[in-house]
């Protein structure tokens, strides 16, 4: 198996850090550069099927691509620790906590980085509104992560699951436009300080 | 078991569809108002963590939000016909496309949906900008849609997955601000009109 892969990027360092976790070594990592568009060759889209880091090739017939498809994937070859559930009702939590982070947290700081930063004018039409109102609603989602944290040490079934990895990279991405959550939102300063001093949280930084 | 549902709103649809594909009808569905506010009462609150439908409520203990998380868990109640992947190389397949649907496909036109209805300006502050640009990210994502339906009659797997649940209520909802994919998106064309006319399509529309 090949794992394309790249550096700034904060979806595949969700990969990187999955694979640190389980202490998966035995997987090719290839660099792809973006700023040199090496995602829009066509060797790289024929594999991949979209411009998109991070892709796992599995083997000439499968070469997976989406952060969260290729962690699930993963987990059933290296299922230790577990990080999707161990049965159907923690798939479902995690499911649901690693979805919010997603769509209310991962999504609207990748916008708001996206439409903001002058490094990625060159990759993107920026656009202001765009760039306020995801950060607003990242803002905004502070609030729900810090009362579930102050319930539980990790995001989802009392210990680090996908769920607290996506939210980490992210919320860590976004210090490239000086985000940082509220100093209020005390149980996420708390996590987050957790989740950036395990080893995983440097696998490729 | 119990459903929280809401008739209108494109994510409880996902499930209502999903269920009537599997044939599931012992499940109560409790019908909630979004525009009496009813998602955001202590009671609802407590029980679904956030303010949001659709919700199953499987018992005391546990109560699933997010439409995804819900599908997959009542997969393993009802496991036919197989929505997520009967192995892992096609969960994977089917994850990969569902998620590209999601953030490139139905996160887009629910927000173009959502930034440019008159009815919704009662619920969210408005920015035309926004609308604008995801209008155009989903137009563009018809390409991809497009060219992986020019090979397969369905997204993935060759048969109707979640992900093809997602993507056909999603434009099916964006037919509110005359979303239509592009004439020249035959393949398109051709499998929203197949999606369309399965029975499923109907379930408490």
């Amino acid at each position: 198996m090949k794992l394309y892969d790249s550096r700034r990027a904060p979806n595949p360092r969700r990969v990187r850090w999955f694979m640190a976790e389980k202490g998966i070594e035995d997987i090719e990592v290839v660099n792809v550069d973006l700023f040199k568009g090496e995602h829009r060759t066509p060797d790289y889209l024929a594999r991949a099927g979209v411009a998109n880091v991070p892709a796992l090739e599995v083997d000439d017939e499968l070469t997976i691509t989406e952060s969260v498809a290729i962690c699930r994937y993963l987990e059933t070859l290296y299922p230790e620790p577990n990080m999707f559930g161990r049965d159907p009702r923690e798939t479902a939590v995690i499911e649901m906590w690693f979805r919010r982070v997603e769509l209310m947290v991962a999504m609207p700081l990748m916008m708001a980085v996206r439409h903001a930063h002058p490094a990625l004018a060159a990759l993107e039409k920026q656009v202001p509104q765009i760039a306020e109102a995801n950060r607003g609603w990242a803002e905004r989602a502070m609030k729900m992560l810090n009362r579930q944290l102050s319930k539980s040490a990790f995001i989802a079934c009392d210990r680090v699951t996908m769920a607290d990895i996506l939210a980490a990279t992210s919320i860590d991405f976004a210090r490239m436009v000086q985000f940082r959550p509220g100093e209020e939102f005390e149980h996420v300063h708390r996590w987050l300080g957790a989740m950036m001093a395990r080893p995983a949280a440097t696998a490729g930084v």
